[in-house]
């Protein structure tokens, strides 16, 4: 931090105006915040980890960081089909940290809490020797008992996903300049996606009353759906070729068809992974319309636990290593 | 963490069982935990972060170091007079940490689980290269309308506080052996109070009707009596010789007169400073014995905007450092 604010400085300069749509956060001058839960509804609760040189880069930009850390939470709130509503923020940060770092990540903050509906209630900034390392605690409200839940997926249901999938792990790549035949336009397209992930904050809460269950795309396509087979005691049948792909991600496995695995495998894409009965099928146009967001259907569950990728030939397909682990 | 377990069991092996109280964190294998927040209720939230080497020694005990995170967060919800509800839980750790140390660690989350009453309902478990660095976000409930909030303090109200103060900060100098004509069991006892504070979580929720202000001694005894003059703007009167010292401070004081900066200054007590309209002494012999907590009258809130701290003499009392910044 700088001399010249010191930890109250910091707070009082950068955090302190981002709770001034929540009362109950006193300017971060308390203990602790004191929000009011409506009547009627539940609370979601979801915390998220980011450290530099593992999560992010130090020379990302502090809004760009700021971003991620509020998008990854974002992300969970929408899987549980909850809207936004408040956040906790932990950073543990060096002493020499500049006043401009703090000014860029609050706000890219502040960007993010007017696009998404969400307020900072309060937080911790203490100082470290290691890397930077952020946490957010994100809370999201919806209806009582209509949360989405992984385990709820039955045999039979239609395997949905939101977006595109796997821009996020090529937008990885193009960001270290592993991409080589690629455009301008594509790669910048790719990068953004990784750099500043959607998250399904307007879709999520309308899936609720739909959909059997959901999980958004963060440790890849397959090793999500994984997770929903895993709680829900089933198995899935998927697609190649039905799986939605954005017009750079299209290029890049025509040329060169092993980024298939990059695109089943890769995470971060933060869209919507879920699986509904077949009435689904007539709800998806009007959704889709309603909120400017494609949809696609890429499998169906099976009661037989396992999952199975089959390709255009119908011949099944076999991923090399699925998903992400943080250690 | 050990390559035998991974993430993902150290998550099932080691934190799963944290949760089995609150069927809505669903072991853990969910995006986010839901909760249900009784009607009539306020929910209180906290947020703390500890580093290793800062806020502790790498080579304390993994249940004291988890009793310490736990403790700091239901200090605050005490503070703001809320009963202990939830919490959730960012580790971001080295690949080498052992098993042994998450399950210590477990261990000592899970005993004070059960002796505050509060569940785990969620996290996230990183790596770092850097320091383990512990956060937590903790939730409490409070009757609507009824949390302590720091800004409540009237001019005339008597100063308070529970337990003994300044013993956490002489527990630390005993801790790195800079404390020399101190007797075996006063040692230990002052480490204690170091190594586990006591949060008031009994206390504080008692106290919502009854107080006008309360905050917790964290900072330490005048750095927190000022969080309250300030966001009250008010001052206070505050006699040396009236702050309650346990039977190992006080030989210490006595020795060695000094120490009383120490007593001021020092943080980490975890009791609870608050203010009260003189009523509050009616029921206060009442609650000691209910609680089995001492309460001790330290002095008066003034409108003059300044603390002023008298000795035994009743001659003004000048502090070289007061209180705790984290950078």
């Amino acid at each position: 931090m700088t001399e010249t604010l010191g930890e109250f400085g910091i707070i009082k300069t950068y955090f302190s105006p981002l709770t001034a749509a929540e009362k109950g956060a006193f300017n971060l001058t308390d203990d602790a915040a004191i929000v009011e839960i409506p009547s009627g509804k539940n609370v979601v609760v979801t915390t998220d980890t980011l450290v530099e040189g593992i999560h992010f880069l130090s020379e990302d930009l502090p809004e760009n960081i700021a971003a991620k850390l509020l998008r990854v939470s974002l992300s969970d709130l929408a899987a549980m089909g909850s809207m936004p509503a408040y956040y906790n923020l932990s950073i543990a940060t060096k002493l020499s940290t500049t006043s401009d770092w703090f000014k860029g990540f609050a706000e890219g903050l502040l960007a993010d809490q007017m696009q998404f509906g969400i307020t900072l209630i309060g937080g911790d900034t203490v100082a470290t020797t290691g890397p930077l390392t952020l946490s957010i605690t994100a809370m999201g409200l919806v209806e009582k008992g209509k949360a989405i839940r992984r385990d709820g997926a039955k045999s039979g249901d239609d395997i949905w996903v939101s977006g595109s999938i796997g821009d996020a792990a090529l937008g990885l790549k193009a960001a270290t300049g592993k991409l080589c035949s690629i455009s301008e336009v594509n790669k910048k397209y790719l990068i953004s996606r990784y750099i500043k992930p959607n998250p399904q904050t307007l879709l999520g809460p309308k899936l609720a009353n739909l959909v059997n269950a959901a999980i958004d795309v963060s440790d890849g396509l397959i090793a999500d759906l994984s997770h929903i087979c895993e709680t829900s005691n089933l198995g899935a049948n998927i697609q190649i070729t039905d799986i939605p792909l954005s017009r750079a991600a299209k290029m890049l496995v025509t040329a060169k068809p092993d980024y298939i695995d990059l695109i089943l495998g890769g995470g971060d894409d933060f869209e919507l992974l879920f699986t509904a009965d077949k009435s689904f099928r007539t709800v998806e146009k009007s959704l889709t319309r309603m909120l400017n967001v494609s949809l696609t259907k890429i499998g169906t569950m099976v009661s037989r636990r396992s999952i199975q990728i089959f390709d255009e030939a119908g011949e099944q397909y076999s991923l090399p290593n699925i998903g992400y682990t943080h250690f």
